[in-house]
């Protein structure tokens, strides 16, 4: 990775995280966060939450329950800047001016929304029966999450490159659309987490709520991270017969914990035809080993909300030093300027518009034109073809001498002018995107027309 | 109206407003503020702007044009309250909040994104070709734009009411959802403007900027309100020639502006003759006389943009004086509770908690049941039936003494509970909308039984 890459990470605070999560997901989120030249964000996507979970309190705890996790499990708020999308207003913010150009076609091609609408046809029932606008639009929430803080790259799952490149296709739109050369969006990179470790559950598939398989992380201390243990499933040899560890999973987390020496030494052990009981009894010291002082520091945390809070509270002023000026950027750019900036900032297009110009030229037809050019290239106008070059010269010499207000007419669109004299219409243009960067209108062209008379 | 009904009047800053625009939605909705008991609330729509119009520079301008056209007109910003939506970031959180709890359905049967797609099957292009998400999702902002200040009033025109129907009914989801017998948004009353004068245009159709037919407000100054003016057309009937007052539109908007003693002098001069040329002059100086101070106004604004900001940023402290305590409640109702709040809550209850009880009861079926009751009448747990009392009352007892947190097993809905006493279900229940408002989960059902037994 290069330099200070920046590398955001979102956490569904729904649910209360097991050993799976830890293992697949925290241990090496954590890790990667310490990596030289990383600058690791992290949030609670509690927003996210409330589109599937209508109950406060689960989303209460999970939020305490989640942020407590990491915590324990060393996440060093001193390198990584961690955080609670909803404490961002500046997100819902950028959401909704993303909403603003977003194709209502790209979110109809989201994979989550149409496997909804795929299980209702099948049920023979409205095919948006049950979905909700969050589910939606979520892939939008998603883009301003991302978006907010230009994060270089984003580690996904498979199920979630698609988001990914909404969130890259909505970036894109804006560029072009607002920024008049600037990118004030990063095309965020998909990192798709490949090797991570899936840790099997109680009954050899996946470890995940979804098939009540799961250890538990902290919850209920060592009694019931002990007691699941004594729930894996193995075969059924007894003691004394040899084991094969690559069909026991039960190894398969014993390995996920261990160091190599350990793991060789457990290896030789089950081969040897060490009883199952035995066998649970040494991944139970194993993770119990792990385990005890970040539950520890668990506990104390889930003990002290206060502490939770502050550090939180800390992280969303960090990252808000950074979501604060930028959406004003972003504002400023879509046109929620406040009253003041729109006057001053015609007044800083006065002393830039002193290097506009007017350049004529010829045509494809061979016919001859003109254009104003701002001192940052950009065409502020174009006139209409004259049969010869005085007849243009004569025009643009007008415009530079009479009173620019009175020829400008807004035209249909609304956004373009029509200049005429004489009644006679004499050029036009004003492409939205250059007014976009000029910000300048006719204030601005009749003050660049101005300053090149003085 | 009765005491204190608070009004909501959103503005759409794309464009500047014209005579039409005065005389029908200005200047009634500003004589409507200085009723007594109205508590009138005025906004710039800028977000919603946002969605038709990807020129900033126009999105700007409109807004400062806007507000200066308003105060100018008469607007009292000590009686009401005027600001901009994008001055309030509790309005794209609120939006968001709802927008998890809108189903997509309900945007669906939209009125304005039903005319979207029927124009696109008719020209046979896809469906949802060139519809952002903005329009489609527009209505959830306006509900967010409306219960956000629990408005009981908003005027709107025929078009509008059904937007103002998916207000009250996402309000009454989540009251219903969240509310836990609070009902937090107030459902707001339509407000149908039947008796607003259309202005005609020069053209005798209703004046509006589609039709390209308008008389300027304060745009141009006398000079273009006087060309205007001169264009209004008529009938070819030569000066001395009586003229029909009821067939001239220049008399319908020379009535919109003047008393009754002026309209009835003016139209017995129609029909005694009064030459064209002469009855423009009339609505001229008409026009003139009670716009020019305006005017003036309006340009001393446009030319002090920091006194318009002011204003608005006023507006917005006063907007959001009630804007922040109100989301903080609703962030509460859906779970995004600070951790401090979480434990806080948790201890409250345990107090609260004290008065919890068991009520048994028989249900329709003549079977014996019981219920925990928490303090407020809230139903914690419902019990299976039994067939006679003495097994519910043993069960009862049991979940009293025993330890209820290793009898509970949150069922497939995540979001309730099932209680199993030896391996038998004996309780289940607890709804998502008691535990919004408990706010407890396990724990508090531990404690509510727990102090019971002290």
């Amino acid at each position: 990775m290069s330099k200070n890459t920046r590398v955001l990470t979102g956490i569904t605070t729904s649910g209360t995280p097991h050993l799976g999560n830890y293992a697949g997901a925290i241990r090496p989120a954590i890790n990667a966060s310490r990596e030289d030249n990383v600058d690791a964000f992290f949030f609670l996507a509690d927003y996210h939450a409330l589109i599937k979970c209508d109950d406060p309190m689960r989303v209460a705890r999970s939020r305490l329950e989640i942020a407590a996790t990491w915590l324990a499990a060393g996440l060093d708020t001193s390198r990584v800047t961690f955080y609670r999308q909803s404490d961002i207003p500046e997100i819902p913010e950028l959401s909704w001016i993303l909403t603003c150009l977003t194709p209502k076609g790209l979110m109809n091609r989201a994979h989550a929304y149409k496997a909804s609408v795929d299980q209702n046809v099948a049920k023979n029932v409205e095919p948006d029966d049950g979905v909700n606008m969050g589910l939606f639009s979520y892939p939008i929430l998603m883009a301003a999450d991302i978006l907010m803080f230009n994060a270089n790259k984003v580690p996904v799952g498979r199920d979630q490159i698609q988001h990914l490149e909404m969130a890259r296709d909505i970036a894109q739109r804006f560029n072009h659309q607002y920024g008049a050369g600037r990118e004030y969006f990063t095309l965020p990179e998909v990192h798709i987490e490949e090797e991570v470790a899936t840790l099997p559950g109680l009954d050899g598939r996946k470890m995940s709520k979804s098939y009540n398989n799961t250890i538990p992380l902290f919850d209920g201390g060592s009694k019931q991270l002990k007691a699941a243990i004594a729930r894996i499933q193995t075969d059924s040899r007894l003691p004394g017969e040899p084991k094969d560890p690559d069909e026991a999973h039960l190894f398969t987390i014993y390995r996920a914990f261990a160091g190599q020496e350990e793991v060789a030494a457990f290896r030789q052990q089950l081969l040897d035809g060490m009883g199952w009981g035995d066998a649970k009894q040494a991944l139970g010291d194993l993770l119990e080993n792990t385990l005890a002082p970040m539950r520890e520091r668990y506990n104390d945390l889930m003990a002290k909300p206060d502490q939770i809070e502050e550090i939180l509270q800390e992280g969303a002023k960090k990252a808000r030093r950074e979501a604060t000026p930028f959406i004003n950027e972003i504002r400023q750019a879509v046109g929620l300027r406040n009253a003041v900036a729109v006057k001053a900032t015609a007044k800083e297009q006065k002393k830039s518009a002193k290097a506009a110009r007017f350049v004529s030229f010829r045509d494809e037809e061979g016919r001859f034109r003109f254009r104003l050019i701002a001192v940052n290239g950009q065409e502020l106008l174009l006139s209409v073809p004259f049969d010869n070059p005085k007849d243009a010269g004569l025009v643009s010499k007008r415009l530079q001498t009479e009173n620019i207000n009175e020829l400008l007419i807004k035209n249909e669109q609304d956004c373009c002018f029509d200049i005429k004299l004489d009644g006679q219409l004499v050029a036009n243009g004003f492409p939205a995107s250059s007014l976009a960067e000029l910000d300048g209108n006719i204030i601005f062209l009749n003050e660049a027309i101005e300053s090149m008379k003085a």
